[in-house]
């Protein structure tokens, strides 16, 4: 399918989408360069929670910066990590003495791009704990986890965290308890039709009018479930049953769900899957305590959606219902 | 383009959304049938806010039911009016004697019901004022605003007019800041890939591969501006330029813009255009005090978006900037 996109030059799509995020969530954020901050970090006198990751994924994940999540996204060119210069500088600007819980996704290039700079870090003196999100089943099993991607199931975790550092939790308890997240959570994508590359035009595949492709990855990556597409309800039950395996939930349990759209596809539809959602595990006996539903962490106008669902227990659950203000995620 | 959507059958489309819908902002709303009614309701002492509309908005107007913003939304099928019974139903609940405001976009359907409803809940007793937003420019001149379709503009207000309330004016004080409101803002449109029709599958129509249409109503209406696709910046250029003369703005003017993503077209797009857009406006001496960004009355997956501009003054600013809590719009 070609391109057919509202941008001016594909050489400085970050930076102008960058500008236009700040001037729209001015009240909220303070983008400089590449990275985007909180207007809260200067008197935070905490532990500080920072990510980093490609731009296209918008509003991931530079719109859940603000009060009670983020305090800095450090932002790489679209799909791809950002410069170790620019996240060394984030650690810098983060540290209030109490060290800095940084979040990252499970792709290569930020892993290696995190890695270098916490050593640099680690030379200035400067406190940071890395915890890595890698849940998508598709691509490899929990044994091997670090093969894994890093999909949408870390923006929840990114308020989680944010609102344990808030009550005064030190480094180490607060990355214990985001490891503790990462652990218990998975996420599972399907597409029915894909993105195309913002910068060159390029579509990520062809999904042809019939089929969808369970697994697919955030970047067009295949995920080896390409099949007819099914009805809503089918679909979740396909893709919520291999979730509940994983993590493992059983009878009594209690999770988080999030219906991700990944572009094209649209709000009713997402609602109706939730629908189906709640009721699948309904039959299995798990309760549905907490949600995400909408554009969370999208691959550009890719129609379909990710399946998270974290297993939750009521420490996560009070630390979810504190305030949050940020452009995609306030209450 | 073939539709491929994640759904279960044509015929509970709108019930199985809005069942989901209920489910994901339980704590917000409750759904009663195809009423979308407020949490905060029950225990309102003022004049209320109710709107009316079909379905496939998503997340108008349903999303933007809740505390300083709408009291009910009195849901239709897909792209159609709501029944008369079910508005008279909503128009019975929202009264707490103080009256209720009715807003409604200008769609024939929706006036056809509203002026019916009306005339029964006058006979019961019930107090209405009916605000009709109509601010599309690119099907009628402002001096035949009667043949102007509703769009996106109308959402904004919602807030104002609640906010309004909720500082205890009148019926009639509320009714007469909506329409001035209502007679100060303008929308234009523009698609570049059209939507499916959810229960029958249907195109609304093929604009190819290199041409956008600016002026496609909301149900695929032409508009008659189809050209080859342009930059970010020339389309905002042109589009800003029509409502700044239909409005009209002059140097000195503050207003409020909005870029209403109308389905397939990513965020990243929407923050270029924003910016382009407040640049724009720049340049002619007026100033962009307040925005929305986003999906906030889709057509299903179109590609493209509506821009809206209002002229504000010092009291819609103060107005916008008061509590709302909804499933789309919260701060």
């Amino acid at each position: 399918m070609k391109m057919k996109k509202f941008l001016n030059s594909p050489n400085t799509l970050t930076d102008e989408m960058l500008e236009g995020y700040g001037l729209a969530a001015a009240d909220i954020v303070e983008v400089r360069g590449h990275l985007v901050i909180s207007k809260g970090l200067k008197t935070a006198d905490r532990v500080t929670v920072v990510t980093m990751g490609g731009s296209g994924h918008e509003p991931a994940q530079a719109g859940f910066v603000g009060e009670g999540m983020l305090d800095i996204q450090v932002v790489g060119d679209v799909f791809a990590a950002p410069s170790p210069q620019s996240v060394y500088e984030a650690l810098q600007l983060a540290d209030k003495g109490h060290g800095v819980l940084l979040l990252v996704l499970n792709h290569a290039g930020d892993m290696l791009c995190a890695n270098m700079v916490i050593k640099m870090a680690e030379k200035a003196g400067i406190k940071v704990k890395k915890v890595v999100t890698q849940e998508d089943i598709s691509n490899a099993p929990r044994s091997n986890a670090a093969d894994r991607r890093g999909l949408a199931g870390a923006i929840p975790l990114y308020h989680i965290a944010a609102a344990a550092c808030r009550e005064g939790k030190t480094l180490d308890e607060a990355a214990d308890l985001a490891q503790k997240y990462a652990d218990s959570m998975a996420t599972i994508s399907v597409a029915v039709r894909c993105a195309t590359h913002p910068a060159n035009g390029e579509s990520f595949g062809d999904l042809g009018d019939e089929d969808m492709e369970i697994g697919m990855g955030q970047h067009g990556e295949g995920g080896g479930g390409r099949q007819p597409l099914k009805t809503a309800r089918e679909t979740i039950s396909i893709m919520a049953d291999a979730l509940i395996k994983d993590i493992p939930l059983k009878r009594g349990d209690k999770c988080f769900v999030m219906i991700n759209g990944t572009g094209a596809t649209t709000l009713m539809e997402m609602f109706i899957l939730y629908k189906d959602c709640v009721h699948y595990l309904k039959e299995q006996g798990i309760e549905v305590v907490a949600n995400m539903v909408g554009e969370i962490l999208t691959v550009q106008e890719q129609a379909g959606f990710q399946l998270n669902i974290a297993k939750w227990d009521d420490e996560c659950l009070r630390l979810w219902n504190t305030p949050v203000h940020t452009f995609a995620l306030s209450k």
